[in-house]
């Protein structure tokens, strides 16, 4: 057990605070033999990277990833890999006055409750910059799942402004700053995140992710199914307050003849009229796409000042100066490709363990 | 690893099928000198139990659970609590015809494709039968937490139809078969499912489940966050789909501002002004209530005939006779219950493990 | 995490007290799809059995195994197969005079220090009871692991008296009541373990396990090594001191030369000259037979009276009438080969997990 | 599940290998609120540290450990711990030889058929380089143990010369480079490894470790025994194969009424009249030290010719340059200390986790 892992066969260990001198991961279970270099982490973290558009965090860093182990001669050795971030720009001057004071929305109070000490500087080990370590952990399960399975998402809410599933076009999410697939969205997107900006406020966000390739069978009753696996390693994303497969909450209005998928034999085996299961059925995929959604909540650091206290349990108004995403949630459309594809990448050694891999066909394959 | 095990130090093991001999948990890591007896199991066993109502399956069961060891003397020891639930009412040959077919909306294509064999006989190993083991374990649970934190569910949406917030009082959760805390909403929803049942259909529903007196510090990051072991154990039960904690899904439109929730000092110790986080910052408790939604799609066994295919690879249509719950959502409340309790026990054990327990108090605790 | 579970992927939970109803266990990540029954568990735990010869314990229990879920229709279905032995002879009578004394060597005292509470009939969790368990889990990953992997145990010494390792015959250990490899040596057991009864007193044992038939390859670096596995899995059997790979305690004393197996290409591939390594290296298994060896302590019920403590804090002296094993490591041999067992199985389906399954061979496979 | 973790709660993982640019660890679970700094990892490290004398390895490394997260302001945060030691004197070229080659009593072999590819240089993985980081762990756990509970290991035995036990003296380990608590058997050992290293050849060892003040009730059954764990422990550590606990294999030949340590009243509470049971009854702690042995095999790395067979299938000769302890046992003393370190605070936070601490003492403490 421990607080700062996750997966159980692609298990990724993350270390590290946002005003540290680097920040980490250590992925231990990775099939051995798998070509992997730096650079094949590279192009995921640029996609997370600060400042990249006006709309996110201004600090700058490079997030270049090293691999410091489990790598040799370009190849995975099945030893576990060891990669490193450093930290570059650390103004920590931005955050000494919260050294004594609890920031309204964000971890301050908690962790001091917990711990009686924490890092401050920049919300230390609370702090979004962790999400990096997701990102370099889930290029690897990428590398791991192979090029079959497609793993990609997009923001398809910020505040109040949703897309047009008509118009949700995956090619779009390349096009703009926001990874919406709804061209039409974009100009709606661009002056309320401006407006937010210039109030000093922020605003919260939805994004959908969906692996493409997923054979059936991966997931397993009761407590590991992969839409449980899933949806913990989704809210564990800094700001997420909530997750649904498939159809999700609407399920619960949708009457059982609507939910249910039906099914029709294809020239290569089962197919699903409907995907309101999300790709998962008893725990278990089907085959189909799966298919999450998760929603970020506002950035807590903002410029209008807030009713809390401090330390000495003073009551102050605290008002968050700095470099912050006025909506995180952008930011965390990569982070949730991550997430994913290191769920999916521990279902797959999982499944490989227990049956041998594969799946079994109707029609094709049978036990007796 | 286990795909059967919840919880890491409160550590919950079940097996069973719907329709073997027996379904039963084990329970490890339990403390020693908590008093328990399966009266104190069967309390929250009664909750659960179907045919209590015309609004859930008629199967008859007593559900009557037996402790097999770890309690000596009225007492735990600290030894596994192994607990037993027999099955009694198997009427099998209501299954016999689902063998070789694949239910839409139920696991059985996906246990066939992973495993290749399964125990059809009600869905075996995917019925919410299981669902009884949780509730022993949380019943269990629930001794460890003790009287201080109170944990209770409420259906807050049945198919479209959602309760009146301002109307929400535990106290009418109890007066009528739906856990309603709205007496306005208790005919609706009575009309609404008779005439769902009347047309062999089903629905989905809500629940809301909160725990009171959690006292702060409990959690951990970064994937050891409460609100993410209260994900994935939400998500972990049969039919739900979406799982939000606080203000959920409705954070990602909220402003900075409108979300987090601000703090002043209240004569025991810090307070807040609002619940947007529901209890739990950066995966840490905040000494508020811990609040999580649900959504259950309906019940996958229905009367209307719908397309499937069956084991041999032909095309069919599936009609599902037998007794079922025509909104699975209503007795999903105890098991939401259950599911809190258990992650709540675990979080209190994990807590303790690393601090000794206990948290700081701004202005009175101090490391320095 | 849990106390009372071994194993990753087969993952074992036992649970039981030696005189409550009932002990049992739970086995999950069972591959689907074996034959198994409950005879085939009853073979193994048959010889494990008490009463067999005036050698071991007069408790009289059948031993018969229930299985109460995971197979259906005569195979594994990959979900929780959960075994039951009910306790038959629980002579309760004669233990309630050690309610609240320490017996010298047990775990009384150490239960008591850290639980408060224990269940002191006939040792409650700490009996070696548990161990029909390990043998019941045992039989089910002998099926896992197929007909190609023998395992067997012998005892090669008991007390002072250690068998001529040149007359080493494995099919002699069926012939005695000592699993004794070496016909010569039965006779000076025979009439050591006669007067060691009269005497009121015991002896210790060491046993000899051994795997024929594992591939290379499975185990891992570095904590999750076959033989840092195996070594746990051994010492936690009852009274087990010590434990040793290969050579053991003698590579001390080898000279490099000695101790480095040698190696040559046969006709099949890689082969050893000898077998020092017991194995095993690296951590990773060589293809050559596992071969560990276990120390048990004298059972510590011996009628001769010592001096002791209760629970009051007096001193008292402590005399354990009884039905007790002499040497409980001729019951330990069986057991022995069950965790041995277990152990392989686990590491079988974590290498298929991380690998795939098979091993690369010298002058056929290259990933180059 | 992890290959390359250790501990359940305080949980080490580790990552590196001998030749790449630094080895390192990730400890997770640390309590928060304990002063840290590097100078307390250093001071362990320098007793492993090579070069220190002409009985242990040439290569010169400074192993110099950083700190790069978990520490703030001096002490733990209760966030991961992450260790760095970067590998100065990588001699490569040393090493080249050996890229085709399976060396006897290495790993080669094993790590070739496992994974197909391997980090040959300096045995990669496989090297006991990782235990550096062992090291490193070991010291922030003896920090979370606390000064009341002392961790020492001497050298009992190298080759066929074992220490006079009643000479055994702790203060003398660090009057010589061997960890030898009997003066009398140094200048036996400097001649016979002088011999040993001028022949070429290379020898075993056994090392002692033990820990005082740890109060009774940590460890738990059945298979999260203390004595478990810590076989488990000290079986991972390289070139160990064998680990005994108190009277060990000895324990095999006594008879029951010398093995079990009697008990009376001491003055502050029980106490034990011997220590055959090395501080461990029923996998609990009971208060006596807690005393293990372990063998080291021999150094497989020597300068006489050995037969082994190359990647290709090829038959060849296989002899070892490079710097090499003639006995690894030696360095291996500091290693055993740290994870009888790891292995106890585990248990210490296990133990505080189910029970909230402490112990219950007869004649005080009392749960009716």
């Amino acid at each position: 057990m421990s607080h700062n892992s996750i997966g159980h066969l692609f298990r990724v260990t993350t270390w590290g605070e946002s005003h540290g001198p680097a920040i980490g991961c250590v992925v231990d279970g990775c099939p051995p033999g798998i070509a992997l270099t730096e650079a094949d982490l590279q192009v995921w973290l640029e996609k997370r990277k600060p400042g990249q558009s006006r709309f996110v965090t201004q600090r700058r860093e490079p997030d270049t990833a090293k691999i410091l182990s489990g790598v040799f001669e370009g190849v995975t050795t099945g030893t576990p890999i060891s990669v490193m971030i450093e930290n570059e720009d650390q103004r920590s001057k931005d955050y000494g006055d919260i050294a004594e004071r609890f920031r309204p929305g964000h971890a301050d109070y908690a962790y001091f409750a917990k711990y009686g000490v924490r890092d401050y500087r920049g919300g230390g080990r609370s702090s979004a910059r962790e999400t990096a370590c997701r990102v370099a952990a889930g290029a690897i399960a990428r590398k791991v799942l192979g090029e079959a399975i497609a793993i990609r998402a997009a923001v398809v809410q910020i505040g109040p402004h949703r897309i047009d599933r008509s118009r949700f076009d995956w090619s779009e999410t390349e096009n703009n700053p926001f990874w919406a697939p709804d061209a039409a969205i974009v100009p709606v997107w661009e002056q309320f995140l401006d407006e937010t900006r210039k109030a000093g406020s922020s605003t919260g966000a939805v994004v959908e992710v969906e692996a493409q390739g997923v054979p059936p069978g991966w997931g397993a009753p009761i407590y590991g199914k992969l839409d449980a696996e899933l949806a913990g390693a989704l809210m564990s994303i800094n700001a997420v307050k909530g997750v649904e497969i498939g159809a999700g909450f609407e399920a619960a209005q949708l009457s059982g003849e609507d939910n249910a998928d039906e099914m029709r034999m294809g020239p290569d085996g089962p197919e699903f009229l409907s995907n309101r299961a999300g790709g998962v059925l008893g725990g278990i995929s089907t085959g189909q796409p799966v298919v999450a959604r998760l929603a970020f909540k506002p950035t807590s650091s903002i410029l209008t000042p807030r009713k809390s206290i401090d330390r000495a349990g003073n009551e102050i108004e605290v008002m968050t100066k700095g470099r912050h995403d006025p909506c995180v949630g952008i930011r965390g459309a990569p982070v949730a490709e991550a997430m994913m594809a290191c769920v999916l990448a521990d279902a797959y050694l999982r499944h490989r363990a227990q049956t041998g891999g594969g799946a079994f066909q109707p029609g094709r394959d049978s036990r007796s």
